[in-house]
């Protein structure tokens, strides 16, 4: 079932308007949406819809309006990040340039509304409420990008703030997916915020994970190099917390790793892991994911539906929960 | 009347949301609207609805997406065309960082949407048709954003490409300003079309008189550099004509100062306008800009409806025609 969904997202994804002028504009939009990921922003506004309605093949391009505009917060995020390398392959800022990454994702953005204006069946008061709410997340997606930014230039980052950063760019816009799927199939508002918190718990437990695979990941599965955020220094739960718990001799041998100019890579990431393992730190944010995922979960089982109704999205979040990539 | 449309304008710019957090994302948005300039965008629209309908004061919402975009294209240009300063003051990416720009930029393009979507009284299907408008519109922007960058790039460009580049980067949306206008008073899409038509004419003529003022503009009036577009090489109308039509001693005169590395910036704007007077272009483009205007003016006469009506918007457009700023 839920290759399903992935099938026609992809070949709808495949069918996005190609060969525009100039090609320096909409050939890194079809370069960057072709290099896959999970999709699982449309997946689960797709499930959520199919709570209450069959049809949702209907809705496939207003899905695919998170799915761009996901693309797009990457795009640009790269240029900002400098990063080299989005799943395994060259970003759009360095197979191109910074200009032409920045001038493709504005025009990526636009293409979110665009597949967003392709709503039907709805009124004019759904529509606009479906719009304001995308355009909200957007702008909390874009300030949860800055924290994250500021962050990097701050030492005293607490963990309530990282909650709220990843909260921001991560989770609002898994907690709005769901609530458009219930919105394009017209429940009512407390249906469409129950939905919006499962999603955004979802997008928390989801973050976390990540952070969690970073480190902890098995590299033959993760797709990328293990403990990338441990060489960045990246303010991540895992170092918030490492600098918030040690003291002694393992605070010693942190700040000695995170000053360090010239190291081994190998040798960082082994011995931040072990500092992190020392302090306990996989099996705490192994419990931050569970809580908040059994909070999804709790959210999913007080949705007034009959069960095999929720199977598929329950077996989907469940995947979520176990995944290793 | 056009103070009484300003004035509106601008109060409701002042009241655009602030104090948001974080700061570095919402304070460029600010700092730059206030700014100023002319808001001849939703001017256009706001006049063009006043065609129609005379309340036009509850439209300037919707108008304001137009100001907004457009503010957000100048941010991410500044950005890719390094330019130090933007009506006599800093840019963004001078006053923050480029990252800052890029991001803030993000959330105003959502911005534009969000005024957009304060439409009001139009059934979905037009409120989608103007979505989609808009949207359409802001791609071609970009698109000639990227024509105008390859640009720099060759030594080729035709003069028809050039047009074809201004009417995408400039002249479209002062095309969509007078047609939202329409669309918002429900006007027929024949209407729309020709209001569309309007506003491109005026602004290829508007653009070209940009061109033209860069080089002959009154120091004292002009408000910026004159000359700025000679010592950048920046491929104009006028420097686009002189490579075309120039040869002997004066392509070789012209070959000098474009090739010149290191120049005296007075001796070098003085020495080029010279060649752009001897080729005879000041003349030129002021007959082109007057082409273009007359017809716009044109457009204005066929438009089905009683002179009176149509006074504003064309004491408006003679005050385009004849702008020194």
């Amino acid at each position: 079932m839920i290759k399903e969904f992935l099938q026609v997202l992809d070949s709808e994804i495949d069918r996005m308007e190609q060969g525009k002028q100039p090609v320096e504009l909409y050939e890194p939009i079809q370069y960057l949406m072709a290099l896959g990921g999970k999709r699982i922003r449309p997946v689960m506004c797709l499930m959520a819809y199919s709570l209450f309605r069959d049809d949702w093949k209907t809705q496939v391009k207003p899905a695919l309006s998170i799915e761009v505009f996901h693309n797009f917060t990457l795009m640009h995020d790269d240029i900002m990040d400098k990063a080299p390398l989005r799943r395994g392959k060259q970003t759009v800022h360095e197979k191109w340039n910074d200009n032409i990454a920045i001038l493709s994702g504005d025009v990526m953005l636009v293409e979110a509304y665009q597949f967003l204006n392709q709503i039907e069946g709805v009124s004019l008061a759904q529509f606009q409420h479906i719009l304001e709410r995308f355009s909200w997340t957007a702008a909390e997606v874009c300030e949860g990008q800055q924290w994250d930014m500021n962050f990097e230039e701050r030492k005293d980052v607490q963990i309530d703030e990282y909650i709220e950063m990843i909260r921001l760019k991560t989770s609002v816009l898994l907690g709005f997916s769901m609530e458009m799927g219930g919105l394009l199939a017209q429940v009512d508002q407390g249906i469409a915020q129950q939905l919006y918190q499962i999603g955004e718990f979802v997008g928390l437990g989801f973050q976390l994970k990540d952070d969690l695979l970073d480190v902890y990941g098995d590299p033959e599965k993760f797709g990328k190099q293990v403990g990338g955020d441990i060489l960045a220094n990246k303010k991540t739960y895992l170092l918030i917390r490492a600098l918030e718990l040690s003291q002694g001799e393992i605070r010693d041998r942190l700040t000695y790793w995170i000053n360090q100019k010239q190291v081994d890579a190998v040798e960082k990431v082994k011995a931040v892991t072990e500092i992190y393992t020392q302090l306990g730190l996989k099996e705490e944010v192994g419990l931050q994911i569970q809580s908040y995922f059994d909070r999804a979960f709790a959210g999913m089982e007080a949705l007034p539906l009959p069960q095999e109704k929720k199977n598929t999205l329950l077996s989907f979040m469940a995947g979520l929960v176990d995944r290793e990539v």
